[in-house]
């Protein structure tokens, strides 16, 4: 089972996700995948790459734009997307991954605090599990994989 | 050619490009649809048609899917879809619709300021047209349409 | 807006949405289709047309095929698509239907009493609304064309 | 060849399969899945992973989503779908799901008594076989791979 | 619906078929396609377009070409596909042409005498109604679209 | 049936078609689009609308772009896109077209003088016809709509 | 590259195919499937397995849709479809394999002597090559894959 | 990730790519395809194969459809597809792949000199990166799979 992991990226939830998994050794198969998380890296990479711009807007869009190579490319070949709101930034770019993938039928968790529940509405009503902690995610995969229950 | 005007539903935009479109007379052939734009309707959709919650998610929940009946095969049926980001509220709804609509092939157009082209990079990135006014989305909207540009 | 209202064939559940919706004039742009409610023509149709079976399997399996000609054609043609589940009978046909058209990415809204919410789980939960009465279907409708709710 | 066994949770008609095939030694290239099969998990797993609902239907909503990630996913990368359905309960899900194979293109397997031949009507005709015993889909099996003939 | 009648052209198969439906009067809402039918014209209208070839299978091959043009969008514009296999030539094209709408999901009818049951199982198979003569067709079209049987 | 005109600007051929076709009267159902054949205008609508670049590379950027919302859309809706290569220009966007055009599974008409044939092998191969002449093109668009021949 | 074998069962082309292409040695990545050759058993699978007819249209009928589950599983599978007419029987099944290779956007090489070519131009038109013997269809696979020509 | 190397092949740009990459060892997973680059062999392959002919446009036929056997299955196989124009001809078959690969999906990177960048405007407007080196190609790569950037 492959799983993307979108969005905030200013926390260690993918790492207390990927390390759940792995704690709970071979009985899961579960390839995990994500976007760069370096957040400077991820902002400069057009530039740093392809060239200089002395507009900021195309700065940002040739970056944006490598970016898409890889998490368009990986959404698409997830089987479970997993979407994080964290407490920061506007994260629209987390929104735009919910709404890809789930134009493409993908299984779709959201993970977010309470405090957002209702701006996000609209996008767990698309989302088969809303999640409010990375080890609630750990235990929906191992589930889902071993029938097996927490506790 | 059908278009689909998402996102903010706080300003008249909606109103300057449908009433733009129209003054050019029978030049061109555009049809609208946009979500209910009566914010208390749309939050509240799903309990006062379907039954009361007492809890404020499944309230949101039920609103969120009625909406969904009419979003996303408004969406399914348009050539173009148009996103305008405000300046206010997140807002998640307006990237899930464009992620949606750039999963499926859609035309899409961005209508944002200036402040936010950082923050939506990646919505842009995946955009035939970033737009500032709606103004400009009516000229976008004419020229494919005739070939005419504007003045 | 094409809504295709399959189901159970035993009550005027299909009547009490047509009517409802034809009851608001022409605020609404709705068409309606169906499978044939004819329960006898439904299940004889086969043998009627295309020649007598001795076999009892196949006399049903003729039937159901032509049947097929008509829904599966008139559900991937719908934008929504209603199923209905009555106290009778089995309804696997209706079952089935669900999960046709949300393979098909279709709106789905199913309609039926509370006692049967534990059983249609499944169903439910692939919808994205569930409604206790036709009334409930005509306002939905009615919401999601113009926007207003009732009362 | 990847095969999905839906359906019926309460007999041992998945290990007869199995076991049937595995029985066959290297002859044969068969992966199977399945749902979970243990009625209280699948029951309750939304509420144990997720939290607990007062509201049944949501305490329903929420494992029927969780399920429905591990379901929709397995039918999704099924080369064949076998949908079995008992002599107990309505079994709707079981239904849905071979109409959701069916809209997919997969090809289904029907396994049931004679008892439900005309109540099953229609997902037979979506069928490529309808089959009486698990020793009957594991001679298919066998058949479709190797193009061996049982006696 | 739309309904294409691909196969055998050197009988009154169509016009029967045509006729049928138009002596019902308006209750049938069905419009009709088919391939060119002047045999000659089907053979020649590469060479006689596009310019002469001294080698016959190019002759052919621009031929068949240009009639894809007209036979593969209209299958894919059809709802129905109707398929007749006479009594003289192999008539591959048939077959072919049963083969491209079953991948597309049309609901597919084979028109076929019992003589050649047993070399067209496989297209049968795939079939929805395997009928004998034009008028089991009328009666077919007249049941899915008014649900009324013959006699 | 919809035909889409792509590629070369500087020649009256589209006219030739156009006018070829309505000369033959009510017989044909054909509706024609085309992209914007204004070269200054297509090559300046991006900074036209949606404001200046100093970077002839984004002043191209954008125009491209807005042109693509016209043209992507026209290919999509189009049943046969016939590709014009004149003498001039690299015309490396009338390839992409028929690339575009091929994996959509449409229809494609190639029209190019004898001089490109080598050059353009590759896209002829992906062909139902290839014309020299856009006289030829309405004998075609007269052909698979009628089934006459020229002469 | 995965390459389905379809067609003709009465003469030795699949085991020239496959031998000569193991000839190479290591060099080709290439695997390969078929239907299931043995007449009898492909046949009478139907029967053998799921019970006896006394009609036999639906002895056929079963035995076909039991083969569907092999061929049609399979040809999705394939990158390439090769398909054989021979001198003999009506072989409308490997003109629907190559009709429902083409609308899967397969690609298609058809095998056949030059007595077949007129009757097969809509089949050949359909294809990227056109072959006479088991020998070419080798040599089309090593071109493909090394790039080298034969001699 | 399945790269794809599309067009020119009078330079070592695929070479550079393929050995900068694998000059960074085991940290990054791609695996290379590309269009047969023997000039001679491409050219003639159609009637070396399968026999000559005396009219070059079917002698140049033969084998761009053998090539479309190798090419069209690779770019539908890969994740990313690399389209480079050089200096010469004309190039079309690489225009032609690049709308090929967008139409599908896949993640289209462009490379070319600056020279070019006012005729590709189309393509570059649909791609996800242009690149002027195949060294940026590699850094790319590099990029997309660790999030590392040069330097």
């Amino acid at each position: 089972m492959q799983v993307y992991l979108s969005g905030e990226i200013h926390t260690d939830w993918r790492e207390r996700i990927v390390n759940g998994v792995a704690a709970l050794g071979s009985d899961l198969n579960v390839r995990f995948d994500a976007p760069v998380t370096d957040h400077a890296a991820s902002d400069d990479c057009g530039v740093a790459i392809l060239g200089a711009e002395t507009d900021k807007f195309w700065h940002d869009h040739k970056g944006a734009k490598l970016n898409a190579i890889r998490t368009r490319t990986a959404i698409e070949a997830a089987d479970v997307v997993v979407v994080r709101f964290g407490d920061q930034y506007k994260q629209w770019n987390a929104a735009f991954d919910a709404g890809y993938a789930t134009a493409l039928g993908k299984a779709l968790i959201v993970l977010h605090g309470p405090d957002h529940a209702h701006a996000l509405k609209e996008v767990d009503a698309a989302a088969l599990a809303v999640a409010e902690t990375p080890e609630q995610v750990v235990q929906i995969l191992t589930y889902v994989q071993t029938g097996k229950l927490p506790g």
